[in-house]
C-alpha cells in the first residue's frame, strides 16, 4: 500500500516540519498540449550517437493509467552504461532512457484511486524512462511522495539514499554506538551513509583519497555527521581502534576496490561483512585466505536494482521510502551536490557524466523551464 | 547427549553392517604401568627443536575424569603450525601437541556414567594433546565412538570429514541434483566432499591440477563418486554447464586461492557462495567487483575449529558425528590415504608433514606397537 504509506509520510512530515518553504512551486508548468518530447535510443551504443529527440502524441489515459509531467530527472552513471549496453539491467529497445525522476500527476484514469491530479510521484519500477516531458503509464509504476519533499531529493530518492539505507540495515544488525567503516566516503552514497548512520546513532569511520584542500572535504563530511574522516594514508597509521572511542567496525562499505578495500577490511570485527557497491579504482576486491578462514570475514555485494526488483511490493521497501522521506523533509539528509541543467541541454549531461574530469558532478535534467 | 547419540550410531551401524571385520583389535595394548610417555613443547618454534619426549607418572583418576590409552593420532599440517605458533588457535604452554586421535578408556571416575572401560573415544575439544600414550582428562572432553569404526576413521573423524560435511550443509540448502564445484578436489577434505555429496545425491564438479598420470587420479576420484573431474585447463574450456547434465553450481569450495578460485567462482549461480577453507597456492582470493554487485556472489570462509568451539554442545554437532560415523561404518566414506608410523618415530612425521615433497602424505602415529 505505497500510497497510504506516502500519505503517512506526508502527515508525519508536516508534523515535524510545518514550514513549507522547501516546497518548490510547480505552478510554472506549461499547459499540457497532448504532445510529449522524449529521448529515445533504438540501439545500444555511445549516447551522443544513439540517443535522439522524439516528439510524440500521447495516447489517451486508460482506466489504470496516469498522465505524468516529469519535473526533474537525474543523469546517473548507470543511465549512461545502460544506453551503452554495458549495464546488466537491459531495457527492451527502443527505450526511453532515465531510471530516476519526479513527476506531477496531470490526469488519472477512472480506476485509479490512490493518485490524484497534482500529486508528486517517483518511479517504483526500473528503467521507466524518465527523460521525457510527459508519459502515460500504469499508476502502479509510481510512488506518491509528499509535496514538501523538494524536487531534487524526490528525483534522486530511489537509488543512492536507498543503497545507503539498505547496506546499513540488511547485512548486520547495527546498534547505536556500533562502528561502520567506508571508503569513497565523499561519494553520493557515502554521504548518505554518513547522514543515515548519524540519525541512527551509528559511528562512521570515513576514508577518502588525499587531495588538495583535504581539510575542506573533511570539514564538509564532518558537518554531515562523520565521526572521523581519514585519508587512506592516515588509515594505515591510525590507532583509533585501539582507543576506547571506536570499537572495531562491524560493517565495511566499499565503492573503490583494490588496496583500499583490503585496508578497510583489515579493521573489521570477526564474522563481519564488507559490502561492495562500486569499484571506482577498477581493481577487484582481494581477500587474504586467512581473513576468510580465521576471521570469518564475509565478502558481499549490493545492487539496489536487484533489491528493488526482488522486494518490489515488500513492506520494508515502503517503510524505507517513508523513513527516508521523513529524514529528508526534516533536513536530516542533505541533498547530494548537483548541477541543474535544462532538458534541452541533455547532450551536455550525457557527455560529461562519465567524463573523469567531471567526476562527482551530478546532472539533473530540469523540465520546468 | 553425545554418548547416547554415539550409542545410537553404534546400534545403527551394527544394523547396517553386521560384519564386524572392520573392528581393529585393541587387545594388543600393553598393560598400563601408571606411567605415560608424551610429547611436550614449552615454547613455540620449529617442531624438531621444541618438541621433546617426556615421561610422567599420571595422577589418580578423579570422579569426573577418565584414563585414556591413545591408540592412534594423526599429524595434521595444522598441528605443525600450532607448534610453530603460526596457527590462530594457540594452546597454553607448555602443551602436548596433537588435536585429533582415538583412544580406549582404561578407567573411569566414580561420577562418570556415559563412558565405560573398553569404550573408544575421540576428542571433543581442540588441542587436547593426543600425542601421548595415556592421559587422565575430564570425561566431557571425549565422544564415544562405536568399536566398529576403524581406528583410522576414528582418529581422523573430527576435522576433515566434518569440514566437508559442514561446508556442504551450512552455506546453501542443497537439494539432490544440485551441483557443487570444488578445486583441490584430491585433497583430504575434497575427497570427503565427493563422497558425502554422493551419498546425499549432490553432483560434484571436481577440479585438480594437471599432472603426470592425471587419468589415474581421475579414475580414483570417479570411483569415490565424482560426477566429473576436470583439470584447471579443461575447466576453462568446458561447456558442461551449457548441457542439461549439469546445472550451474550453487556452491563452490576453494582450498587453492588465486586464479583457481576465480575460475570456479565464474560458474556459480547468482547469489551463491564460494567457501574458502584452504589456500594451497598461497595466493589470496580475488573477486571481480561485478561478480559481487551484479551476481551477488558471496565470498565466505570456513574453519572447523571455530565452528566446533561455537557449537561445542549443539545438537547438530552430534547429529553430524552420528551421520558421518554411520557413513564410515557402512563404507560409504573411504578413509583418507595415510602412512601409519610408530609413535617412537614421531620425529619423521613432524619433519615431513609440511615438506612440499611429502605433500598429501598424511602420517598417523600408531601407539599400538
Amino acid at each position: 500500500m505505497p500510497f497510504t504509506r506516502a500519505g503517512i509520510s506526508l502527515v508525519r512530515a508536516l508534523k515535524h516540519n510545518p514550514n513549507k518553504s522547501n516546497y518548490i512551486l510547480t505552478s510554472q508548468i506549461r499547459t499540457y498540449s497532448g504532445k510529449a518530447t522524449k529521448l529515445l535510443y533504438e540501439d545500444y551504443g555511445e549516447p551522443a550517437k544513439v540517443v535522439k529527440v522524439v516528439e510524440e502524441t500521447l495516447s489517451k489515459v486508460k482506466p489504470n493509467e496516469v498522465l505524468v509531467k516529469i519535473l526533474a530527472a537525474p543523469v546517473n552513471p548507470a543511465d549512461i552504461n545502460t544506453i551503452e549496453g554495458k549495464y546488466p539491467s537491459k531495457p527492451k529497445l527502443p527505450a526511453v532512457p532515465g531510471n530516476e525522476g519526479v513527476g506531477r500527476i496531470l490526469e488519472v484514469g477512472s480506476d485509479v484511486t490512490n493518485l490524484a491530479v497534482g500529486d508528486h510521484v517517483v518511479p517504483l519500477q526500473q528503467n521507466l524512462g524518465t527523460w521525457r516531458t510527459h508519459a502515460v503509464l500504469p499508476a502502479e509504476a509510481f510512488l506518491k511522495v509528499p509535496l514538501e519533499l523538494g524536487l531534487v531529493p524526490a528525483a534522486t530518492l530511489t537509488v543512492n539514499p536507498c543503497t545507503a539505507f539498505r547496506m546499513l540495515r540488511d547485512f548486520v544488525d547495527l546498534k547505536p554506538g556500533d562502528v561502520v567503516i567506508q571508503n569513497g566516503a565523499n561519494s553520493a552514497v557515502g554521504q548518505f551513509v554518513i547522514q543515515i548512520a548519524r540519525t541512527w546513532g551509528i559511528k562512521t569511520v570515513n576514508i577518502v583519497r588525499n587531495r588538495p584542500e583535504i581539510d575542506k572535504l573533511k570539514d564538509y563530511l564532518n558537518c554531515l555527521g562523520a565521526s572521523v574522516v581519514l585519508t587512506e594514508e592516515e588509515l594505515r597509521a591510525t590507532d583509533i581502534f585501539k582507543t576506547e572511542k571506536f570499537a572495531k567496525p562491524r560493517l565495511a562499505l566499499n565503492c573503490v576496490g583494490g588496496k583500499s578495500a583490503t585496508e578497510i577490511m583489515r579493521h573489521l570485527q570477526n564474522s563481519c561483512p564488507i559490502v561492495t557497491y562500486g569499484g571506482m579504482s577498477r581493481e577487484p576486491v582481494t581477500v587474504a585466505t586467512s581473513a576468510l578462514i580465521f576471521k570469518d570475514i564475509q565478502v558481499r555485494g549490493f545492487w539496489m536494482s536487484a533489491w528493488s526488483k526482488k522486494n518490489a511490493t515488500s513492506e520494508e521497501r515502503f517503510e524505507m521510502f517513508d523513513e527516508l522521506i521523513c529524514m529528508m523533509v526534516n533536513k536530516e539528509l542533505k541533498e547530494a551536490e548537483h548541477t541543474l541543467i535544462s532538458f534541452s541541454d541533455y547532450a551536455e549531461a550525457l557527455k560529461n557524466t562519465l567524463n573523469p574530469k567531471g567526476q562527482g558532478k551530478k546532472y539533473i535534467l530540469n523540465f520546468n523551464t
